[in-house]
């Protein structure tokens, strides 16, 4: 399998990040992300060139991460500015690839491809992880699976009803009016639930329950960034009048087959309030880890080595958006292989 | 490798599968196993055809098993009979391989090869497992270990007075008078100890102390169910004069490196006495756990990867029985597979 | 990757090998080690030609080796002298490898070559194991890393100061003037630390503080042994008026990524001083076992199953010593295949 490259990963919370190195894998390549004392975070390979010790477990000394194995340090720009070893030579070779790295969102986002098409103008707009008026929760899941299972999941939300029956589901997610259209690279799946009783979680969150209109709008755009729109009306009132949260779930491979997987979810309802944030973060959580990474493991495992299509799934239409999105990305990752080959 | 399809393999022992589905890997493939309302057991492919979700994961509905992941339900003969997602829609492609399935012996056979060739008459006859005169004893053992050192391992038996030293094993089973016969694809090695003292728990079995007559009586059958008959008699006297419990140790490949182990021992004498099922019970379970597993699975490490005969084993009188066994194992798995080729 | 086989390999340390037979594998290949009443340690294939057992996990019997499952007894010759079963018959082909071993140096050492050619003296000199005017601690590492990292990680002390720091580092190190040459096979490497101080354990063993001048001499000879002389004496005084200890490192590879480390420091003064020896003792294995194996087993995760030069690394000048020995010896490994392709 290979990835796309030229584009956005989301690498880490900011909080992730704070007076140590982080090391994490992405897309294969180990990464090391350090904070300077401006307060900037940089992320550099995460194998010394020397002799590949792993620059996380090192220290930060002058805004440069010293290699814990021989005491090289590189600066933020990759450069070795000390060799403490013999006569102090640093070699051109001596140096870490720095990869474009910033800030939004409340993380870290990562670009693995040629620096210079790194443009911050191609993230998506998650306008509600940086507006005042609104409150978020977020988290960061590690997965032993593929991240286009992952995509695969949240793109067909008809599984919520069976794998979180009695928490995020209910009966109804399965009988929703559901909207599928690709705009560009980016594909859309809309459901509408009208007059029904929404899901426990759902109750809590929105102060409701009996009978409502609800909606999960989803947006996934390449190569795994996702936007969950979740609301609830009255039953016949319009969009307007109700409410609605605001989810990203972002899926950064770490392998072929594990994943970065950060969720937040924001609101511009029931600010400041500490038990309500401590709710949605425990049942989002418990959700994630208790319910669909044990799955999607599972189905990695039954899966094995093979690709999703290699093995012949039965398509539904629930699949629609989830086949889209995998074709939008085969497609992308095919261009840029054929333009790296005629460059 | 590859793997005799057209035959029955043991699958499970009947208090296996209850009210809840059973999952397991047989020659490679997922099966999940499941009981309806009739009392009867199927099995069907493992892995959701849709999204390969592991249905022994899911729940057992009006006689059909509910994948846990979207929620499609399956019949015992495969059929999706229900897709509760969007409009309902069931496409042809959406349905479970469905596994021949008897029950017989105290558990269940499945037949992994061409359903209209799986015929009950090719299972061998084991009718202590069902004749009211006789009681039985019986479990099941995981072990990581290709199936084939395990049938090696009762075809020479001659390892018991090692192995087993101070519990199946005596002085004399290697001095034992050994034949050895193939009648068909049969494999059959008889000892004979004459005038012999016997271990500490064939003694205890059959109320014995000192000297006596006594018998072991492997038959293999492919691919790797074998009967295993234990007898003393006074010395001199008849077999009829004596007793005799029958045995079974039957090798179910779960994959090329691991083995359902089953195993039941059968009598028609000390009936009805559960101290005395406790302790046959409790002696095979040491033997084989504390005693085969550890060994058979340290010869698989020691092998790696390598076939048997790759390795060049030095051939000894006792292996006699094994080779045949395996060279009939290997001459009908080159026949499955030639005829597969010529339909 | 290939091992250079005509050779000595450090196989285990004396007390290793006692009442009961010890297995270990040394380049791939699984060897049993066992004592016998001569009180000769004699090293034979250690899978039974039979079955592939382990015969490690046998009994020793009249110098012989008897395999855990069948029973089957082999001399120190690596002959069958007893089989049990059935008649008794020992084909030839019923016996095991025998591999050259001696005992030098408070160990055992193996040749994994043609025997022919195995001769004691290609054995490296380290009288210091063996002359009584000598104490010295030793013990045994196993580390989860190619060996050549763990060569190249003595052969480049100027990791102490950073690995070691507060133990065996000091901020002198990476300063030392440092000679590397090459004599034949031998790559020697030497440090000289004019009017530094040492670090705590230097200080320790040595009963000094303050500026000295030091130190440190390696000796590589392939594959993996290493001999390490530390040495201080007052600044601007002889050689001759200081005090040295004499460590060896020996790194016998396990398998590709596996390596057992064999290590010894040896001193011509503070003899016979257990609490002298319990602190020499602790720092060495702390050192190792808390600073060097981890980091070196995670440069080996960092590198994956890549070779070293695969992966470019940026060649340093401390890096002179362990590229001549990494050439030195795939030479060695190039002219030994040569060799057995032509004869």
């Amino acid at each position: 399998m290979s990835f796309l490259r030229n584009c956005w990963y989301m690498a880490a919370w900011k909080d992730e990040i704070q007076d140590k190195p982080l090391g994490r894998q992405i897309i294969g390549e180990h990464i090391v992300f350090f904070r300077r004392s401006t307060g900037d975070v940089v992320a550099l390979s995460g194998r010394c060139s020397h002799r590949f010790a792993p620059l996380h477990l090192g220290k930060i000394i002058d805004d440069a991460i010293e290699c814990p194995y021989h005491g090289l340090r590189y600066n933020g720009e990759g450069a070795c500015v000390l060799n403490p070893q013999g006569n102090g030579a640093t070699p051109r070779s001596v140096r870490q690839t720095v990869y474009p790295l910033i800030e939004r969102y409340g993380g870290y986002w990562i670009w693995m491809g040629d620096p210079d098409r790194a443009d911050p103008t191609l993230l998506p707009d998650y306008y509600f992880l940086e507006d005042p008026r609104f409150n978020y929760v977020s988290g960061y899941i590690h997965s032993a699976s593929n991240y286009e299972l992952m995509t695969d999941n949240i793109l067909d939300l008809g599984h919520v009803d069976f794998l979180h029956a009695g928490t995020l589901g209910c009966e109804a997610t399965v009988r929703a009016k559901t909207d599928v259209r690709q705009i560009g690279d980016r594909v859309e799946c809309d459901r509408w639930m009208a007059n029904e009783v929404q899901s426990p979680v759902i109750n809590y969150i929105f102060r409701r329950e009996g009978r409502v209109d609800a909606w999960l709008d989803v947006r996934w755009e390449p190569p795994g960034l996702m936007m969950l729109t979740v609301g609830v009306t009255d039953v016949g009132a319009s969009r307007e009048a109700g409410a609605a949260i605001e989810n990203v779930h972002l899926m950064t491979p770490e392998t072929e087959d594990s994943t970065h997987y950060f969720w937040a979810n924001a609101r511009d309802f029931q600010l400041n309030d500490e038990e309500f944030d401590r709710n949605l973060y425990e049942s989002a959580t418990a959700a994630f880890t208790l319910e669909d990474k044990p799955m999607i493991e599972a189905q990695q495992r039954m899966m094995g080595t093979n690709d999703l299509f290699s093995l012949k799934p039965a398509l539904l239409p629930g699949d629609a958006a989830g086949v889209m999105a995998r074709r939008t990305l085969a497609k992308l990752i095919k261009q840029e292989s054929e333009r790296d080959h005629a460059g």
